[in-house]
């Protein structure tokens, strides 16, 4: 491509400079060096055709509103348990289906566009595709033989809802989740020694509790023979090691002799602590070392990419070996690649990237684009208030600015504080009380009071700019505390009486105001913000999390419907569930009859109860009395899956991100962008309350040199990651070597990358 | 010191090299190297007076008979709570406290003899034996005050039990313990603050539960009202983030409206799997920290003896400018440090060290020496069977090398695996049938068959190396198995009835030799090495666990003592634990009288169970109901304490010591050790069955060539380390800089290395 000098005359922000002087050639190149670095940037890994057709037809795959329709598809396809049979609004069979149909056209369209943008060969090696063509082609199916035996009242089963969830794994958005399973995949041979050890040693234990305790005519609290068949001694052990029943499956023993403890003691001390701890050990070890590896081919597959466009876009200049990208070529491509971009901070990106202020750049800087655009940079308009615009000598009176300090001092924080506390105890006390209830008017009026003084001492943008979490969450729970309060008080006055449900959001909004109190203490403010961090990665886990329980909600529902009811009133058979099995049962006495899967909200809460393991043994007893003893199975393979392994995996990745933080330096990068803003003198240090006094000295300097100009400043946003990759980067960045492009120009290799993500297809 | 040529002469293990041709003065500084080396090998960290006669009072300090004196002492002092009120044996007091007596002057002494060693003022900085001295005094106030009013008959406590396991913890031995108390320390206010975020959560949603469920007027199962008053709110909260009372805590919530499962939902995840999960990531990156730098600490300090031991001995050569140790020099110290390390071990460490061969050695190779004796080279004599030796001609005939072959085949192994599952079968079948019970004699007799024909097929003193774990393992479990069964069987046929105590070891023993088939699978045998190379930290953890259980065991007993009784048999009292503050409480229900705070011996055991989690808060309820709602708070304190802290940190170290396993190459020295030890041709792969032919082959070999000799073979064991500061230095190893000596001959601040540990005064 040769340089376009008439380009440079462009005005800022015409936003046509694409359309001027250049050929329809140069644009097309352009668009499609565009198009590399975005995926770049947003890690898709897609290998789309290069004809401008086709790239064109990729860009609308790509476009937010089709992938926004697809997740809403795939959300409302989930859904449908809502409604189906065992349901909790139960719909007519068709509607269903109905819904189900253009849900399934929804995603076939998806796979044929999918098809057009890839090459015909590629599509079909490409499990994830196939695996979605089948899953498709079953639920037609399903739903074929569903309504033809439903037509003759049949009793049939909706089976391939099991496989709903899996389409959010394997469409090519579901990028995270896919790697998590696929990392999960690789770990397994190595969890399943352990795992095997694990039960070896179980297996053990039960056959010495056997031998210890079999003959000795013992009885559990309910009267029934203690340890006396080797398949229950199994599983009451193994319910031991997640602790649910300790120590009431020790105590017959030990009653019996105090040395009996001795054997319960060292079981726990081995598979509790020992084994569990050495599972968390294999889980993070491996999940750590896979991910690694996927993250390695991330980042040089995005390398590879971005090595492309620079192909695209490079030149030759005089006296230079290696070609060279020109400063009005990546300003055209970076305003194509994203639009909203400011020209200042464009500017500020290619300061960074051409160091030595030469006007082009070389490969290794090109490359660096994607990682560039991922740092979010904040722009903050540093701007006077409003008030003092309308009319700057009142807001700029001794009173007003002595009062903008007032609000601004730490005491002025205090306070509020104070008052917070005051207010959390009127909270806690008695509602009737009149004096009490009057109050929550007064202290409305108190925080409405603070947030009217912090929009007075601050310009209203800045304190609601996209960044300024505490702000957002002030206002938002006030106003809407204000408005519950005034209908729930309107209410009681006009008709007598109060809504339950609006009291609710009004108590609940009144405890939330004073969650604020973290903000105001530092050393809370460091952890909430790690929290806040690698919160959108967390999102993975609940994705994975969701998938999982969906197929158990759904497994179980077939299995475990209706044996189980639950009654409000006082029914005959309230005490046994109404089911006579479970008559005396402890399920039954202990109340926990509205633990069923006779729908798929209360078989999600079910199966976050036997997450939480606690009496996971009381309640699979249950389901194993209405059913059969092998039920035990799906309880078991529920725990070994969720607990054993995604937990573990969970609490693996939270360790890794605290570690990252704890330890971690800003990446190069992000120190030569920070540098590069520093240099420039358009720091915004930071941004929220402790810092509404720097930002009125700036006000006042402007004020003082005469210039109530608008003035852009930067702030790295540290806070967040835009993507769940760019933590995964962070996280592995030391071992990844910057020269490292990653199979440049080999054709073969670099469909190897193109293709190197193997798919998920079954659990 | 000059060269002492004539000491080459000397004859090997005559030991009496060091009094011949040397002055008294060498001597004496050779003793002094001597105690340096070793006190850098074992990492003892005393600042002695380096006058002859008091070094010879270091030495009698160190000697390994006072200590374990003085370790029989802490433990003889620590078990008397067994014997003293309230007491599992009851003995007179006079007599208990006449052991304390002892103990106590033994524990004076111990420290009157540190008290010369080290210097006066030394001796009074140290707050470690100023700790141990108002330790003694304390106690021996306590048991006058106690005797006097014991005489008459007034109530007492003998409060300073409590103490008695900080002993433990300040005597210098208490190295490892001491180190583990201060990581915790240091981390602690980093945990402190997400302990009170933790603890704001908690507050915040008990707030809310009080305004949404406090007004329903719902009830819990047993019919209290639920969730009515803000701090039982907290505890049930709190004991909701254990996960032990979950899902009852939730279920009238839940059954009154399905939306309420919401909140506690999300509190589980925020308190239970998020808070939970970054205190294991704080405990565990402070704890690593502060660990790194004690490290850092020890190795430095160590490197300084070093250096002071080279100065010593050092010696200047011509055309060096660095001083450097003779060989003859370092032989002597060496057989000095360690005296039972043979002529050949002791070559070839001196030839790692001295690697061009020059008969001297520098600073940096010196150095090395303090952990070249610490990594754990086992020298094998291969030698031939002394059948072969009593009868070669029958020993070497074809059957019996056929015999040989065929034990050592990968056959033989399987088969025995083979009879094990076999075993495990018949084991788990009913033992009346007399077919079973005689089938035992059967097995047996297979077990003893393979043990002598392994004894045959290889050299009996290599069978029963210290390192063979599984053949000790083996025939302990069948040789006792054997006696055990021969004795039931007398007592059986002679007296026609058969004790339960040897029943339940013959029992025992019978499963426990079924554990052999996880050495035959080599994917079990990695996990298990791994465990026991951490094996002996761990027990660094298990004195921790000990103070602290030791401290809430002596508190909690004067506390509960007799408030909750167990009957055997069926005494009125039975069902309400002897106590009508327990009628129908679940406590008694649930038959948990047994764990009580009556003797040392139950509050261990309700201790464990209070570490476990699971139903501590009926536990604790059981002991706020018998004495008042604030007892609570010792139950909470030791689940922080524990659970929280001391778990998390057991937790941390199985990860790390795993991680290192998994990822850490052999340390710099292990290599060039084991380079050494294959280039003098002195090399033993491995030990134990799977080598048996190897061995055999050797065996062959010397005969073939006609030379039936001993040979030394070396191999360096892997699989432990010899002291817990190894596995640690190695954890941190990649962070050590090998030049760094620590402040070398600066006295100002090697007194600060000699003192460096601060100490562990109080919890």
């Amino acid at each position: 491509m040769s340089e376009t000098p008439q380009l440079e005359n462009i005005p800022e922000d015409t936003g046509k400079g694409l359309s001027n002087g250049m050929d329809t050639k140069q644009k097309e190149e352009l668009e499609l060096a565009a198009v590399y670095v975005s995926d770049a940037q947003h890690n898709r890994n897609i290998f789309f055709e290069t004809q401008p057709q086709a790239v064109r037809l990729y860009l609308l795959y790509n476009h937010w509103l089709l992938v926004v329709l697809l997740y809403f598809f795939i959300i409302v396809n989930l859904l449908l348990a809502v409604v189906e049979q065992p349901a909790l609004l139960p719909v007519p069979t068709w509607a269903s289906m109905l819904v189900e149909l253009v849900c399934l056209s929804v995603f076939s369209g998806r796979l044929v566009h999918y098809a057009k943008v890839i090459p015909r060969d590629k599509f079909w090696k490409d499990p994830k595709n196939l695996c979605i063509l089948v899953i498709l082609l079953l639920t037609l199916v399903d739903m074929i033989i569903y309504g033809a035996l439903k037509a003759t009242d049949i009793y049939s089963v909706r089976w391939s809802r099991v496989f709903r969830p899996l389409l959010l794994v394997n469409f090519t958005e579901g990028r995270q989740l896919r790697r998590a399973f696929r990392s999960i995949r690789n770990a397994l041979p190595q969890i399943l020694s352990v795992f095997l050890l694990f039960i070896f040693s179980i297996l053990i234990f039960s056959l010495m509790a056997l031998k210890l305790f079999g003959k000795r005519g013992l009885k559990t609290n309910s009267g029934k023979p203690y340890f006396t068949n080797f398949l229950e001694i199994v599983f009451d052990l193994y319910v031991l090691v997640t602790t649910a029943n300790s120590p009431d499956i020790m105590m017959p023993a030990y009653n019996a002799s105090s040395f009996f403890a001795v054997f319960f003691v060292i079981f726990i001390l081995i598979n509790t602590y020992i084994f569990m701890s050495v599972f968390l050990a294999v889980v993070y070890n491996n999940y750590k070392k896979y991910l690694k590896e996927e993250v390695r081919q991330l980042v040089r597959t995005k390398r590879h990419k971005m090595v492309r466009a620079f192909a695209i876009l490079q030149e030759r200049r005089e006296g230079l070996e290696e070609p060279v990208v020109s400063h009005a070529s990546w300003n055209q491509l970076v305003r194509l690649v994203q639009a909203d971009l400011s020209h200042a901070h464009r500017e500020l990106l290619w300061s960074v990237a051409d160091q030595h202020n030469q006007g082009y750049i070389g490969k290794l800087a090109f490359v660096q684009l994607a990682d560039l655009l991922n740092i979010q940079v904040i722009a903050v308009k540093s701007r006077p208030h409003p008030l003092q615009r309308w009319s700057p000598s009142l807001y700029l009176s001794t009173p007003s600015r002595w009062l903008c300090r007032a609000v601004q001092h730490r005491v002025f924080v205090m306070v509020y504080d104070v008052i917070i506390l005051v207010n959390a105890v009127f909270i806690g006390l008695d509602e009737e009380d009149p004096l009490i209830r009057n109050s929550e008017w007064f202290f409305l009026a108190l925080y409405l009071l603070e947030i009217l003084l912090k929009l007075y001492a601050m310009e209203p943008r800045a304190f609601y700019s996209r960044h300024n979490f505490w702000n957002w969450f002030d206002t938002i729970i006030i106003v809407s505390a204000l408005v519950a309060t005034i209908i729930n008080t309107a209410m009681t006055s006009v008709g007598g009486y109060s809504s339950r449900q609006i009291l609710d959001i009004v108590f609940t909004l009144r405890v939330l105001r004073l969650i604020r109190v973290v903000d105001s203490i530092k050393r809370f403010r460091v952890i909430i913000n790690t929290l806040i961090k690698i919160g959108p990665t967390m999102l993975t886990f609940a994705q994975l999390i969701i998938v999982v329980y969906y197929i158990f909600a759904m497994v179980g529902m077939e299995l475990f419907q209706g044996r189980i009811q639950f009654f409000d009133s006082d029914s005959p058979g309230k005490h046994s569930c109404g089911n006579p099995a479970l008559q005396d049962s402890s399920f039954a006495q202990l109340n926990y009859c509205k633990n069923n899967f006779n729908n798929v909200v209360s078989s999600f809460i079910l199966l976050v109860e036997l997450t939480v393991v606690n009496q996971w043994h009381v309640l699979s007893s249950g389901f194993t009395a209405v059913t059969h003893p092998s039920a035990r199975l799906f309880f078991i393979l529920f725990h070994i899956i969720v607990v054993i392994i995604i937990i573990n995996i969970f609490v693996a990745f939270v360790l890794e991100a605290f570690f990252v933080e704890y330890t971690l330096e800003k990446s190069l990068l992000h120190t030569s962008l920070e540098k590069r803003i520093q240099e420039l003198g358009v720091a915004q240090d930071d941004l929220g309350p402790p810092n509404l006094v720097d930002a009125m000295e700036t006000t006042d300097n402007n004020l003082r040199t005469g210039e109530p100009q608008t003035r852009l400043m930067f702030k790295i946003s540290s806070t967040r990651y835009r993507t769940v990759d760019s933590l995964l980067q962070r996280m592995f960045e030391a071992d990844l070597d910057p020269e490292d492009f990653g199979g440049e120009d080999d054709p073969e290799e670099s469909s190897n990358f193109n293709f190197s993500n193997p798919v998920f297809s079954s659990i």
